[in-house]
């Protein structure tokens, strides 16, 4: 089992922690100390060892940041967990405000005196955040400091950092030699005057040397550090016991492999000017590299938008790996449909689900690597929490007449999945029903959409939610982000929401995912991962436009749609695609499932 | 008649006029000179004796620039221009350039040779205009110095400025006293932590206080200019012929009067810092406040927004002036279906048109002051041509299974109007049916959103497109724009467009206008003008939404709708649109026309 469900600790943070630490403030002369929630690769997981937040405050949620003074502190979290840090933190020392309310800048900037040092560790923060706290600081007539990390000063039994094994990822799923992708961003490099490119961003780099690695949960990263030449050998810095001899070899041909240790040593022997992408690069890169004499050119990461822009073998991957999910969520949706209900809860069901994809996986020889996060796995008024993750303390057995809402994916080596679905548990109401069928046509209206280039996700994120609009209702969150290749299941730069400005462009994979949440009763949310087709001409037509290919192919519950909300266009859209989701599963069935397969992609 | 069908000249320009010109740089010792189709205002329209772009070069296109040089000389205009600049002006000597494809300042980075001095008129261009042309002429070592203007040197004839009376715009129009809005302002003002704010545009001026002209055509503004002091009466420097003695009695209650030759002394009297708009003020203004050692404060214009969100009274004017308007609209469609084709051209349908919304101006004492903007009248291929004009050269005659195109609008007292309609001549082809019927369905879609707060313009202008986009059309022009009240038909912050980020308010009034154009066959058009109602609830709604209120009522042409693509919706919201077009007109119309309204307002 990938997912863990075991509850976070609820007994407030050891108060004691925090004491250790303001004495390692006073040894140090500091009156203040940041603790984020990062690493020194900013990526959606961290390491055990970079749990420092957790550890110090007890706080288990996957982003937020710690401000200890001598007095008084602060700990930063968004929506998602006002609720959770009061259950985690000792709130009577560390004060939780939702960032969204007041940001830490903002925080600094009211209760830093003129005089005090506020230290921080320049590899956690990136130079943008560092820009923010540095005004704030600047405001109040305090200074920032960098300084070594001093929870890892009182942090005995702090884990050690990863070693997972490196893997190359075959040229069957990239398409691409990672020689040639090279040489495509040593050409952005030499655009930008620049004479090498540092990343930080594990993805990037794993994308760019077709690697892959298991340092964090769910994302196949292999954490390291690179150097970009534009006119020399790319260096990959990187823990050598994560390489067997193969992998060494393999990558020795074509890159230089150093140690992390080597890093700061490599930036101050390059000769020029080094380029970085500020919005994801620790402001420690940025001293040392200004340290050396050197100038830093800031440009957002070139691999990117190379990265997103999905080539053919990546997506014919991506297309084998929604079908072998597919078929795991059928199994699972059949299954849930005979499981008597009392065998059912929301771990339960999240863990047939995992075993169904583990079997997919198997039967096809391209193994499940790893779920691609947590399943979201909520019954009833869980369902409508939207970043809800079950665990033994929040577990609910299903009941009769509710929804069932479960968001999860896959990691397999062609590809990375996610997909919603929700299910009607007994008879749902005509509201459930009507609810549901307004998400629906918001996803139906994104997957049907055509756009000329230039298009970006402000354009087109209002067709899924025009219909809950129409009836006084919305969503609270984005429609869809971007997905990797085998990578992480959260990837820039495009989007589907009000603020992205990134034009859509052939290949892009982006999941559609528009929801309805009413509170305390339950959720609905319907998602399916769509990829960017290239422009072309119709028949008719006068100018190219551009479409969405729909990649995941699993039933959606029948039950729940009100087929006379829909127009003519929507059911012709649901019934075409029901069709072929049994054309593409059903074969690969057995009768019992490709029954039930057949009852539930019939038309509307 | 407001509208002037006379051909523009199309011998090219006078080449001795650009020699005169070369010898009055060569006498100020300049190597180049700037000819913006601009005053110092920076309005849409010009007074004649700024015409200078014009008068120099023979293009009397409503935006553009001419760079003259010793030698190498260009004119820079918009897609719109590209065919009629080569009629009008001495392309031997000046050079066409679109500047999509090069903007001047790029030409001017090639062009220019160092050591050269750039001369400009300061009054006449914008201080972000400065900035970016002085980044050229720095990028090429060249220098750009503020001059006299070269042209009225040598302009023998030049018109005189414009002294047409300033009125006052009533209370039961405006909604607000000037006091009122002026106090609004100062407190902005003060927001800015600016002790003024001078303004140059005089659409924001004739808001603020109240008052219009009749300065420049279709728009009625009183040329001025405005110091609004954050603590103290605010200056209009206006021209004294243009006031009588009631309006200078009027004014004089709450503001100081004084003449545009108190500009620069009354700025440099100010004590603190000044804020200004570098959108829309010119540089002159920016080097006078510096040289008097004062500082600036680059801020939006604070009438803007207020100015854009229409109160209760100026709404309730706009619905007036658009029921008034729509019987003119309805009286000329009613004409045109019973006047034989072999009468019908497309100036004398504009002149019909003009006539009639004199006449319902004069029958309601609500008399009409002037189009809003020339009438765009285009049968067949020049209905595709966007902001076609027609002239006595170009005027076509109606002929039978053709479109018509009528963009037109009125400016009454109580509201300006904006209204397109496209008309069957003869019988339409099916293909003209589907082209209308789906730029119909844009027109409709926008119509009945409902959105939440924060919507903006790049959020909504697909929904005018979709139909289309799905058949491989689209339209190369924004959704909509702002329209003021008896102020400027084109009136900002707010649009619907791709790139407009200003999200709309209660109140604020917008164009609906997608289009079709077939080049060389036919252009389609539909525009309704539409308000922004407030937020409000629905019963079965958990949240508030905005939405439009349509405010034009005429009718649309029944001929040109293929039923079958529309949605139940649509049909709905079309038949309802027209239901009301019926009852608001239809009592005050005479027999003939009230039997025709009837049958153009069917149900389909």
């Amino acid at each position: 089992m990938f997912q863990d469900f075991s509850a976070p600790k609820t007994d407030a943070g050891d108060p004691a922690r925090i004491e250790k630490l303001r004495a390692a403030m006073r040894a140090a002369g500091v009156s203040g100390f940041l603790i984020p929630r990062a690493d020194e690769h900013q990526g959606e997981y961290v390491p055990a060892h970079a749990e420092r937040l957790s550890w110090a405050t007890g706080f288990t949620g996957s982003a937020g940041m710690a401000i200890i003074c001598k007095k008084k502190s602060a700990i930063f979290i968004d929506g998602r967990y006002t609720l959770q840090v009061r259950d985690q933190v000792a709130t009577d020392i560390l004060t939780p405000i939702n960032s969204a309310d007041e940001p830490p800048e903002k925080w600094l900037e009211a209760n830093l005196k003129a005089g005090d040092k506020l230290a921080y560790d320049p590899w956690l923060h990136t130079i943008n955040e560092v820009k923010k706290l540095q005004r704030a600081a600047t405001k109040a007539e305090a200074s920032l400091i960098a300084h070594e990390n001093l929870i890892d000063q009182i942090w005995d039994d702090q884990p050690s950092p990863p070693q997972a094994p490196v893997t190359l990822q075959p040229l069957k799923f990239t398409g691409k030699p990672a020689q040639e992708k090279i040489k495509t961003i040593q050409d952005a490099i030499k655009e930008m005057e620049a004479d090498a490119f540092l990343l930080t961003q594990p993805d990037s780099i794993c994308w760019l040397l077709n690697i892959r690695g298991r340092d964090v949960p769910h994302t196949p990263l292999a954490l390291s550090f690179a150097i970009i030449h534009a006119n020399a050998r790319l260096e990959l810095l990187i823990d050598p016991d994560k390489l067997n001899d193969k992998v060494t070899d393999a990558l020795s041909d074509h890159i230089t492999l150093k140690t992390p240790d080597d890093l700061m040593p490599s930036l101050s022997a390059i000769k020029g000017e080094i380029a970085l992408d500020p919005a994801t690069t620790g402001q420690v890169f940025k001293s040392h590299i200004e340290a050396a004499g050197n100038e830093i050119i800031e440009k957002p990461d070139p691999c990117l938008l190379p990265k997103a822009k999905k080539n053919t073998e990546e997506l014919e991957g991506s297309r084998q790996a929604h079908i072998r999910d597919g078929l795991a969520i059928t199994r699972f949706l059949s299954w849930l449909s005979r499981e008597p209900l009392e065998n059912l809860s929301e771990i339960t069901a999240a863990q047939k689900l995992e075993s169904l994809r583990h079997e997919a996986g198997d039967q096809e020889q391209m193994p499940l690597k790893d779920i691609s996060f947590d399943t979201i796995s909520g019954v009833g008024a869980n369902g409508a929490i939207v970043h809800y993750r079950v665990t033994e303390a929040t577990d609910k057995a299903f009941s009769k007449d509710t929804l069932y809402l479960v968001d999860s994916g896959g990691q397999y080596q062609d590809g990375t999945t996610d997909i919603t679905r929700t299910i009607a548990i007994g008879t749902p109401s005509d509201e459930m029903r009507r609810h549901f069928t307004l998400v629906l046509k918001g996803m139906i209206a994104v997957s049907r959409l055509k756009f000329p280039k230039g298009t970006n996700g402000a354009h087109i994120d209002a067709f899924a939610r025009t219909a809950l609009w129409h009836e006084g209702l919305d969503f609270d969150h984005g429609t869809g982000h971007g997905v990797g290749s085998f990578l992480s299941v959260h990837e820039g730069p495009q989007r589907i929401s009000k603020i992205s400005k990134v034009p859509f462009e052939a290949g892009m994979i982006l999941s559609n995912e528009p929801g309805y949440y009413r509170e305390d009763h339950y959720g609905i949310r319907i998602e399916n991962l769509i990829a960017v087709n290239p422009p072309a001409k119709s028949e008719d037509g006068e100018r190219e436009m551009m479409s969405f290919e729909t990649l995941t192919f699993a039933p959606i519950d029948r039950a729940l749609i009100e087929p006379n909300l829909l127009s003519v266009e929507e059911r012709d859209w649901l019934n075409a695609y029901h069709r072929e989701v049994f054309d593409k599963l059903s074969s690969r069935l057995q009768a019992r499932d490709k029954e039930w397969l057949e009852a539930a992609t019939r038309g509307v």
